[in-house]
């Protein structure tokens, strides 16, 4: 970013996210003014160069950009909501986790006071932001995007996806789903293990690298998905898929086979209705068209 | 290696895997002795230098090392059992995919037979053999692993588990439920995504690189499970993790909850007993003692 595109910016909410953007955003070399209910949490950030806001209006009164971090839909609403017209002909550009149906209300109640809105949905922790990794999700105005990549880069790596205001969360939530469930299947294997008297640290020593190099199996999934054509050659079938092996063991080991279970009634959903010779990713319409 | 270690070897079964395994050991300057059931699988790797038994007997009287690579452990023993005698003294590698109790019971089929038995789980598809990423997990005989690890080593990582012929196959289907649950949370994001027009492909290109970011976490929630204490600093507690959201906008997407449903299922069953505030690594407790 050169001098020139250096913007002054507010940032509402100094959590453990709020502070790793509001810091990043200060070390770029931008006019940061930041507020934070309770005292105490703007210190560091000061001591780095940051503007304190004495209230949340005289931050929105700050500059033309308004970053929310705050907990979540509601907080927003309560920080926010007396600062309508403070708010109108400023750009608000909020990070708050929120469902896709709060971002769309959000938007419309943004539209209202004649705000710009840019929803965003942070695909990091606050360690990671500024690193390598670190993927921030938009959706809303085309036009504060386009305005303000330059600084909102400095958190990661910017993708917009579209006016609908909801489509970042419901990204959001659909790669967190990936992710906690993933969790659940890490979990699941260093429970299985356990009781053979393999650690957890072991295992997640095998499972990080494994399970990393699988995802490398997305990509054929999709195309096939996308292609339309579950029978195209050269796919494991769903027959092959069976999961009664892993279920067994898991019995014999004494743990729970809910997580297996779970994905083995996804495959013979598509088995019964007579797919089984077709290729794994068929999984995708047990869940598309839920029973 | 050097070509003091090369190995008189024999492979019974060539199917996708079995003629990776073998190529890699033609291709490693072994003496490669090749059999299959039905004809015209061994021809390719006759071209590169492999002899050809005309019968599974004849393969194993080729030398001193047997590997097998058979559809399944009904399969092995069909093949096998006939030629318990010639077996005797030799040493069998037996990579077929198996459960552990059938691990066991083929170990103790061999040690019936004077054979030496070493098990081992494929962690790769045929493609992925002899190259980065491709590893193999061993269980049984301590001898045969070490004896025999430098020609192992030409198929990818090899890690040896112990005497107990049945922990490989455990490990094995241990990653291989991670694998799966994961791939069902995969699926699961694209069937999310799909109603508001996200392609598959563009799903798979933001999930691969998120996914295997977040396999990063597990070295933290290992290190929490070992250590025993769930309630330690710094950990994302159980009731921050509560998925309403996901659930939420998985429905209002029209789609199957039963991925994300299973996960909230176990993280509410540890805040229904009280653990709320405590770390997400406990889940583990709730898949290790099942309900
Ligand atoms: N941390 C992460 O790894 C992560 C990752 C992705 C997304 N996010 C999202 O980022 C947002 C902030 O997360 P965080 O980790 O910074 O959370 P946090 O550390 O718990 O901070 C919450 C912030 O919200 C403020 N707040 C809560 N209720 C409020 C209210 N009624 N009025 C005014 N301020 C209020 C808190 O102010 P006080 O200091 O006065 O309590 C604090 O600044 C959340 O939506 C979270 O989902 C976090
Ligand atoms: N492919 C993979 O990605 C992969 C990955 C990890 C582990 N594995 C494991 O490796 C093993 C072999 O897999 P693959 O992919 O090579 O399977 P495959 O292509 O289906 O080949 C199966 C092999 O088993 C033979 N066979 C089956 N039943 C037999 C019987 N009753 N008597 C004699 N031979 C018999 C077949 O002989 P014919 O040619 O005469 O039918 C063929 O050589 C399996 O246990 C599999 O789970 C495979």
């Amino acid at each position: 970013m050169t001098t020139h595109d250096k913007v002054r910016v507010s940032v509402l909410g100094l959590g453990e996210m709020g502070r790793a953007l509001a810091g990043a955003l200060v070390k770029d070399g931008h006019t940061t003014t930041v507020w934070n209910r309770s005292p105490g949490k703007a210190d560091d950030l000061v001591a780095q160069g940051a503007e304190r806001a004495a209230t949340a209006r005289d931050a929105v009164r700050a500059g033309p950009l308004v970053i929310a971090c705050l907990l979540d839909h509601a907080s927003v609403h309560e920080v926010l909501d007396p600062l309508a017209g403070e708010l109108a002909g400023r750009t608000l550009i909020n990070v708050t986790t929120t469902s896709p149906a709060q971002s769309r209300e959000l938007a419309a109640w943004a539209a209202d006071a004649g705000v710009t809105y840019l929803d965003g949905g942070i695909m990091a922790v606050p360690d990671m932001i500024g690193r390598a990794g670190s993927s921030v999700l938009y959706s809303g105005s085309a036009d504060a995007f386009d305005r303000y990549k330059p600084l909102l880069d400095t958190w990661g790596t910017s993708t917009y996806f579209g006016e609908d205001a909801g489509l970042a969360s419901l990204y959001d939530l659909a790669l967190l789903a990936g992710m906690y469930v993933m969790f659940a299947g890490f979990l699941h294997g260093a429970a299985m293990v356990a009781p053979s008297g393999m650690r957890a640290g072991e295992f997640a020593a095998m499972a990080a690298p494994w399970l990393s190099a699988m995802t490398g199996a997305f990509e054929g999934f999709a195309a096939v998905i996308d292609g339309g054509d579950y029978t195209v050659e050269g796919q494991q079938s769903l027959e092959f898929s069976d999961l009664g092996d892993i279920l067994a063991a898991s019995s014999d080991q004494g743990v729970s086979t809910e997580a297996v279970a779970m994905v083995q009634r996804l495959i013979r959903r598509q088995i019964d209705a007579g797919h089984g010779g077709e290729g794994f990713a068929r999984v995708f319409e047990s869940i598309r068209r839920p029973q």
